[in-house]
């Protein structure tokens, strides 16, 4: 590839961005799709929408990216909550890097390259790629100092920035905290494996435990009640017969009926499951006698101080450290119930088994990986075996089997792969719908680091040198030097990679062509005009902050040996930064959030992409056998690592465990105001494993209770710029009122 | 080496250990070396021992071994505390499974090796040992199902045992906590990293803040000083001065004067520094108003009550997880105050600098055990390097160098290398004498494991098959088949090892040489008889747990591939366990102690050994070409894994954090007895940095408040029988008298 094609391919992939965001601007200003682009601002404000026709409905504009640029680091906060905000610190913080990078590597390190050898340069248009990689710089040239150097700025930029930010992150979640007053979570512990006892029910083991260990502390508690396959398809058919048996009865009011999208008519055969009936089935389901029978060796328990539920989270409570597990609860909407309910002594071996599983997953994977990239190498693949040669034959096939399967082919494990993971996060026993997400989104960042970049350059490594037998990738000796020969290699391949799988994501994300599709299907097939029943969704972490992760560990490892692939991931995280701050304004709602777990997990993957490009570069001057270009890279890895260190001391324990003297803080705050009797009263009723009712009413009063918030909620708007500009109040959790205690509510959309 | 020099060997060793069994048997009887081998009961009871000189005196006799044979469990945790159970219930473990595997693998497993080829065999005694081992069992043989079998019943009699064995220590440990009813640790905290501010003093930021957020359960607080080197050198010079001017004064009383050993008159000129003037030295430095400026960042904290203690141990205390680190306090006499000076931020760094040092320590000790195993094979040296033929022409030479050197030099590492990894530990930052220790168990574990075992096996591999380059130990699949080959080949050296260093080790054990020297030295050379200023040590965990965690590796390693050795290391266990319980009884004194803590350092090794032993099994199986045999070790590793990962979740946390609900009914039992009083009281004085007198009543208070303490003290005993018969009280921290409250006292003697 040269450069004029490198440009062409820009071009190309510039267009369609420019395209599909004229287009997004287009479609965000229609009435009937303001359920798609608009999901958050709905949860907010039922909007009574008019659909009158205006001309510049169908004129693109730039507004979005001014609203989007506009918003304040608050009013995110308040909407998206402090994972939103972390998502996009971790985004301004790859902008910043890569600026500095891109500063130092194309004036500095780009002309070296260049020049590197002696040889007969071309005009510039013409040139291939790989002239401005750190492969052409000569063996032994003394200019290798500049690549140390740019090495040594963009390593102490980076650790610079990533102190400040941990700093900066930890304050905000120490302040998001202390912050929410009436948080139940905070009163709340989740007691597990409570042991059975003989004659008594696991209720009144629990009542026994907690009024003697912590009586002064201890207000009361709620069981856990088992909710098996089994039972939920009873249910599922007493519902159905109900239904059958009412519908005729409900001929009449067509309005609650589904219309037949084909024939106009009240269809009298079927009636969509809307969530309502869930509430009921649960009531009819546990309300009976046999309550007692259905508890599982799970409960809630609820103290009388934030403390005191701190103290008791995270005490060990029994000689036994299988029975009484307590944790601190997540928060009412985050409570993944159906967890709960699984016995906590299996729990060690389900994590095993997953653990086995996903490790497995990912080597399985490498296979398709491996056979994707050596379509990149066609050429390469004609030579080892012949009898391609005849499939390959037509320019058209070749460029499209070398062009673009192996990236639509990528694309297509990016949208298999999170899902598969989340049901792995599931089976591993997360008892919050926050740490499932997190844990799938480790998951997946192992996933993609491991199969969307060292297997691309390890296939690379083998089928370069394929003389070189695989087996000796065994060595480890040999990882440095492969990467180092590999790395400058494949560097066109991430450019394309990110030119098309990045910039084409951004459009993706910002179209949502599911939802669009889902939208269209519903208004114009079935003719159902409720918006609750479709079209929000949380933000997925789990696939965007892997992604944002792999194009800073591309970014980080190709800069100083093929610095040309910065200026494009440059505009990646630009617009990644205002697509994303649109996002998460105007579509996704946020029912729960982690209290910026992630940014650990960022910081730790920026340190191993540091780290990596350090490594890498050592191998890179060791082949050119520059001594002191090595000698001078040692010292600097060892300092990363002593910063990765510094910070996991200094600030990782926040994310582990709260401060004890905020929540004592917080707890006198109550006191003094004298809220302390009504944020116990609530309590009682917060937590609710199948009744929507309660839930609806404890929300209210939670917010009521949050005397900070100043959310405007307008159920009156008059059109969609109302919408529009609704002020995002104070952080709370939004969500739409049709969701409050659907507790088992799954992931709808996992992308 | 064939059967009969075995034996010869054994007969020899056999020899040494009844010669060095009876000399102990009677020098034990000499009234003027109570002090060397009744350390213990010297600590209990000052005797007046009589110097009758009676017959019996002079003949060796068993009745020490039916003394400790007889000992119960109770008294020996009375008189060693728990950590001398639990060492003592390994070496029971080791003979246990020893016992099953030598039955099997004597019985079934050595006939199936003897006759696995069809060779001519000669007599008995002029077998070569290796014809015992796996490896002259022929390639595809069916018999490997034996060893399969063998590796079954083992690996599940030492799961097996392992377990109850975890649950029944698990339980003691619980028990023990609950039964220490009056320690001051278990109402203290340890405060580090007080922030420093401005217009306060350290002393005023503790009583701030926890009167603030611990105001019900705080108590008071005790500063922590600084004890620098120059200050020392001062107060020791002062100190010196003021000797020198007292010592005209003090010439009359001689007898707290040395003797001169030589002339016998009473020597003017110096005197011993006996540990008492460093109370005194400790009140003048300490008493003046200067105080405040020698408070360092690091406070003794107490609460009213365990729980109370507890719950700010376990806490995160700040936003800023580098302030206000808490950690439960450890026995005032187990406590190690001049790294409680050090200042908190500089910890993390001085322990990776420790992780260092030892790694570098660890590979550079390859290098001497790599040389001396290579004398071993002389024979094959001195094919390498034909210039050894001339230095090994001598038989009497050849002999030395291939038969003794080896196991001397083994013996001085042995020395060396503990009381370096102490300093490493002392460095790393320990807060108490018995995490120090136990740190240095760990170091000195991997270091023997490392150096004695791998790193023989892998010598003797690399000088078997020179032809393979040494390089090729890097990749991890070889490793196995490298372990495979080596094992049997290495088993007669383990075997000497078992011989000289394992049965010798025990007979110096028993006698005691440093000791005894030093008795005599300063008993004939500097005439002192105040047996108090020598001759009492604690128990050297970190040298005995790591030489019979080797020799259990030894064990289980060996057994199926070469069964031999398994009766010379059953005899080391069972004289181990006499011995070491003789010296728990009569020798070490217990100052402090972990509380069990050494017991999942033995599980772990002992799975570790467990699964080493059956991957080398699939690596023998696998060059026998035995794919049943490896089929079915492949599913025993892994539910060895799963064990290990049962157990680590069943019984580990208890040895980290205390359970909740036994300190909460301990503290219950106080308020019950109305004794919670006069433990505040007594608390206030418990610490002591430097004053000795003070600690002292502590101790007394405390041994008084502590009910249940049976300990009969009788400071009239009439003779040497009376020291032994001494009936151990129930466990409480003995002590000399005269080391009450040295609270700087570094180990006397670093085995």
């Amino acid at each position: 590839m040269d450069i004029s094609a490198l440009l062409t391919s820009a071009g190309i992939n510039t267009t369609t961005c420019i395209v599909l965001f004229s287009l997004y601007s287009v479609l965000r200003k229609q009435p009937s799709l303001v359920n798609v682009y608009f999901g958050q601002k709905l949860a907010q404000a039922r909007s009574k929408h008019h659909n009158h026709f205006r001309f510049d409905r169908l004129v693109p504009s730039a507004s979005w990216i001014v609203k989007a640029w506009e918003a304040s680091e608050d009013e995110l906060c308040a909407v998206g909550g402090l994972d939103a905000v972390v998502f996009l610190r971790a985004v301004v913080f790859s902008i910043r890097v890569l600026t500095v990078a891109s500063i130092i590597c194309l004036f500095l390190v780009l002309p070296l390259n260049y020049f590197g050898k002696e040889m007969e340069h071309k005009q510039i248009p013409k040139e291939p790629l790989n002239v401005f990689t750190i492969g052409n710089v000569e063996q032994g040239s003394k200019w290798l100092w500049a690549h140390c150097l740019a090495l040594y700025v963009i390593s102490c930029c980076a650790c610079l920035l990533l102190y400040f930010e941990y700093k900066h992150i930890t304050k905000m979640r120490v302040a998001h905290i202390s912050a929410s007053l009436a948080y139940p979570s905070h009163f709340t512990v989740i007691v597990r494996a409570i042991p059975w006892v003989e004659e008594d029910s696991y209720s009144d083991t629990v009542t026994k435990f907690f009024t003697s260990f912590y009586a002064p502390s201890y207000l009361s508690h709620q069981m856990v009640y088992r909710s098996g396959t089994i039972q939920k398809l009873m249910t599922d058919a007493q519902k159905m017969y109900r239904i059958v048996k009412t519908s005729r009865m409900d001929q009449h009011c067509a309005s609650t009926l589904m219309r037949c999208g084909f024939c106009g008519g009240p269809s009298t055969s079927f009636k969509i499951l809307s969530d309502e009936p869930e509430s009921s089935r649960g009531r009819s389901c546990f309300d009976g006698s046999d309550l007692r029978k259905k508890e599982c060796g799970a409960a809630l328990v609820f103290f009388r101080t934030r403390y005191a539920a701190l103290v008791a989270s995270e005490a060990l409570q029994s000689p036994n450290p299988m029975q009484w597990v307590t944790d601190l609860a997540p928060e009412p909407h985050d409570i993944f119930w159906s967890n709960l309910s699984v016995p906590y002594r299996l729990l060690w071996i389900r994590r095993i088994a997953v653990i086995v599983a996903s490790i497995l997953f990912v080597i399985f994977f490498l296979l398709p990986v491996v056979f994707t990239q050596s379509l990149v190498h066609l050429d390469k693949l004609k030579k080892i075996f012949p009898f391609l040669k005849d499939i390959a034959q037509r320019k058209f096939v070749e460029q499209l089997i070398t062009g673009y399967l192996p990236s639509v082919i990528f694309m297509l494990f990016l949208y298999i792969v999170p899902p598969i993971m989340m049901v792995f996060s599931t089976l591993e026993g997360a008892i919050s719908r926050s740490r499932r997400k997190f844990s799938t989104c480790v998951k997946v960042t192992y996933f993609i680091i491991w199969n969307l970049f060292f297997a691309i350059i390890l296939t690379e490594a083998a089928l370069d040198h394929y003389q070189v037998s695989i087996l000796n990738l065994g060595d480890p000796r040999n990882i440095p030097n492969l990467l180092a020969k590999a790395i400058p290699t494949t560097a066109t391949f991430f450019i394309t990679y990110v030119l098309t799988s990045g910039w084409a994501s951004l459009s993706c994300e910002l179209i949502q062509p599911f939802a669009l599709i889902c939208n269209l299907f519903y208004r114009y097939i079935l003719r159902n005009k409720d918006y609750s029943t479709y079209g929000t969704y949380t933000f997925p972490y789990h696939t965007e902050v892997p992604r944002v992760l792999l194009f800073g560990l591309l970014g980080f490892t190709c800069s100083v040996l093929a610095p040309l692939i910065l200026p494009f991931l440059l505009v990646y995280f630009v617009l990644a930064y205002l697509v994303y701050r649109n996002q998460i304004l105007n579509v996704y709602v946020t029912e729960y959030e982690s209290g910026g777990l992630y940014w650990p997990l960022v910081h730790n993957t920026t340190i191993f992409s540091l780290v990596l490009m350090q490594i890498i570069a050592l191998g890179v001057f060791g082949l050119k056998k520059s001594p002191v270009a090595s000698g001078f890279t040692v010292p600097l890895i060892i300092c990363t690592l002593l910063f990765h260190e510094y910070c996991r001391k200094r600030f990782h324990p926040v994310f582990k465990k709260t401060p004890a003297n905020i929540i004592i803080e917080m707890d006198r705050e109550d006191e003094h105001c004298g809220r302390t009797e009504e944020i116990h009263l609530n309590l009682q009723s917060a937590y609710c494993q199948v009744n929507t009712s309660k839930a609806l009413n404890v929300r209210n009063t939670v917010e009521h209770i949050d005397s900070e918030s100043d959310c405007t909620e307008n159920p009156n708007l008059g059109s969609l710029e109302d919408v529009e500009n609704i002020t995002p109040g104070k952080r709370a959790i939004q969500l739409p009122v049709s969701w409050v205690g659907h507790s088992h509510f799954e992931e709808p959309r996992v992308k």
